[in-house]
């Protein structure tokens, strides 16, 4: 799909400057280059215009604005995604919201926060943390990504085991159809079963069936304390017989997370934390809650390390430790990027219990096609990101390394998993969507994306298409 | 809709007897008596047949055989439904899911447990402790009730707070189409972003957009202990500040129940536990976990209790003492049923701050109408089951009842809560959801309904119609 030549450039600049204000619609191609990509490696498009409204009515005119003329509309939040969510893969307009960023309310009462998609992670976690409350989804991106994105993407994080995904928080939301009309579904009640589970659905559905112009959130009190750890393991078959210790000491903590061999060296090198470079896994643990709790679910984590022949194993003692040990596993992704100059970071997941196996395949697979792969993740929930670390001015290592990719997507599917556990489908991970979820499946999905928007412009080409 | 002429009740049983055998399917209309009613007072259908497969196979057949001939089928577990949701308003085939009853594994690794829809709540709750593992969602009827039906309604319980509904259990699930195709949806993974969330759009559909044939559920380590208290208060606005009073320490405990004067005087008359006759309210309230973390939290409770004016205070200090406190809560519905001969028990919900509001709304609005209505519910989050209690053989007094909750539920949405927090549409309360969710919504669940079964064979004239 294409902008139609019945619409020219300047009479869409001109159109969509009537909705929003001509300030806040940029038709010029040098003004449109940052909104061509996101965060994802070698993927772009070329938007036609980008417009930025103001307000629920401002999008509401905009979609039917283009629904009408059977323009795209790409939401975009941050363009963080790294499945090239947000590219504008066949053109039309960039829809970005960073400027519905109002934090509605907080209620302590209620434990919900009210805002607008365009709200940075990071500005509600500091916000609530001022009223006692804790949002417990922190995906990498928290600095930059906005709620918007989070929900749209159902976006993970470093604590998934014990809180799950951004999907778990949203109680209610707001959002425009392609046609223009406003919906609203959920609201402040944490049980409500009215009719479909509309706020899943769109939860995750990557601004392909509605844009999302306003949410209701649940928040936690905020834990009391919260405490690091970190174990050194010969290999991450010991690694992960730790998890299981843990697990079976009936504690399910707030962080368990692993980086692979070459990942602490990278890390090491880039940051010179201390880390053991000769050991084959690391397991990042810790808890979060009441004192006397977390004094127990951390010693009891790190008696099941030392059982299962931790290397070594060393429990934070001040919160600046704690930090200080957990940087290690939020600077692994800059670190790999100094390998090779260019990384392709993927997002695969299986049973927790196959964790082992799809590392140790991963490794083969990159051992197969002669790149480096490094991979960290989520022990706690199964959730891997193996890292391709290459050459962007070599087309065959970059070729070589997607062909890898290729094989460890089928791998997670035959152990069970999912090609994306946390950083969506977008148009990245299309072409792998049917191998995971079966031929009946797929033209569902295109039924469910046409009875929201039967025109198909929201951010085609991504799920649905 | 009904049973077209083409196909005569004899014909029809012979064809379903070629899929299960003739043992497992029913016309008779003796036989069918149990299956035209579910335990909702007041709604009754008239099934052709009653169909029992015994696997994903049949249920695929019967669903292809019914399809083709626009036969409407309403899948049915234990027939607990408050809502009407299982009773077969426009005839065809009530498809009983209770043979495929199979625990097909339990994984104390991954915390997964995959089950067929027929196996009970209870059966599953016990299975998995012998693991020393934990399901959660414990719905009134957990004795009876089916797993299938829970998710298929996403049944609530006495523990929504901490552990919510029966939706945060659900990872994957196998489901059969309307033309007999076989899906699956996620699986035993605790993130999995690939495609829409369709494991959590089927969870709570009621039967409308497919039947599910198998549920992979989450499961949690079995907390050591469980500690429950009673406390009385003047009105429900003390025991209100009391429950602000907790969530302000910081704490979201497993248990937050109250009842109202009326209840607590009915469950007195009936069961004689010694609760406190005068009191204008009761809450109990509780958890579980560590025994330290429940202690402390426990006492945090009690105390703040104590601080809101409770009249007393009692905390269990064993187990059998837990179980009877909990026993008050337990018994609200049979001892309720006794005041008037039948109860219509209803399900509403608003936000939590709103709740004492709510409860005075629903006293005023039985006062104007002449009825005896009694309040109990899930303070913790929300949601409330007014229960009119009246004679049976008097259609006037019915009519008022009925009259009242009208006043109820829309009592309940401007306070921007919902007609139904866990009990579900089903055909009892589909007249009041357009109220709820706006003239928009309505018109979307019908194409989300027609993406999935565009026959309009499952489950017709519910959620989706």
């Amino acid at each position: 799909m294409s902008v139609p030549t019945a619409i020219g450039v300047r009479a869409m600049g001109t159109d969509l400057g009537k909705i929003v204000g001509p300030s806040h619609v940029e038709t010029r191609p040098a003004a449109l280059v940052a909104y061509r990509t996101d965060a994802t490696f070698g993927f772009s498009g070329e938007p036609t215009a980008v417009v930025r409204p103001a307000s629920t009515e401002e999008v509401s005119r905009i979609l039917r604005w283009a629904s009408e003329r059977h323009i795209p509309v790409v939401p975009r939040g941050a363009g963080s995604s790294l499945a090239a969510g947000a590219v504008p893969t066949q053109g039309g307009i960039v829809l970005a919201l960073t400027r519905m960023n109002r934090v509605i309310s907080i209620d302590p009462v209620d434990l919900t926060a009210v805002v607008e998609p365009g709200v940075t992670t990071q500005t509600l976690a500091r916000d609530v943390r001022e009223h006692g409350l804790h949002y417990p989804p922190d995906p990498g991106s928290q600095r930059v990504s906005t709620l918007g994105g989070n929900v749209a993407t159902n976006a993970g994080g470093l604590h998934g085991l014990k809180y799950g995904n951004t999907s778990g928080y949203v109680l209610g939301v707001q959002a425009v159809l392609s046609d223009g009309e406003v919906i609203r579904a959920g609201g402040r009640l944490l049980k409500d079963v009215a009719g479909y589970d509309l706020v899943h659905l769109l939860t995750g559905s990557e601004g392909t069936l509605a844009v999302l112009t306003e949410l209701t959130l649940a928040l936690r009190p905020a834990p009391a304390v919260s405490t690091t750890g970190i174990a050194y393991f010969a290999d991450l078959e010991a690694a992960s017989d730790a998890v299981r210790g843990v697990i079976a000491a009936g504690i399910l903590p707030a962080t368990l997370e692993f980086l692979d061999a070459r990942c602490i060296r990278s890390v090491e090198s880039y940051a010179r934390l201390g880390l053991n470079m000769d050991a084959g896994a690391m397991l990042l643990f810790g808890d979060d809650g009441s004192p006397a709790e977390v004094s127990r679910t951390v010693s009891a984590m790190a008696d099941s390390m030392r059982e299962h022949d931790a290397m070594s194993v060393q429990v934070a003692t001040a919160v600046t430790e704690s930090e200080a040990l957990l940087a290690a596993r939020r600077c692994a992704l800059p670190a790999l990027s100094r390998l090779g100059g260019a990384t392709m970071l993927e997002d695969v997941g299986v049973p927790r219990s196959r964790l082992p196996e799809l590392v140790r395949r991963i490794d083969a697979i990159a051992d197969k096609h002669g790149v480096t792969i490094a991979t960290f993740g989520h022990a706690g929930d199964g959730n891997a990101h193996p890292t391709g670390c290459f050459d962007p001015s070599d087309p065959q290592a970059r070729a070589r390394v997607a062909a890898a990719f290729d094989d460890i997507f089928a791998t997670a599917v035959e152990l069970g998993g999912t090609i994306t556990g946390e950083h969506g489908v977008g148009a990245a991970k299309l072409p792998y969507l049917a191998a995971q979820l079966g031929p009946v499946h797929i033209p569902l999905l295109a039924r469910i994306k046409h009875a929201f928007d039967p025109a198909g412009i929201l951010n085609p080409g991504k799920l649905g298409s």
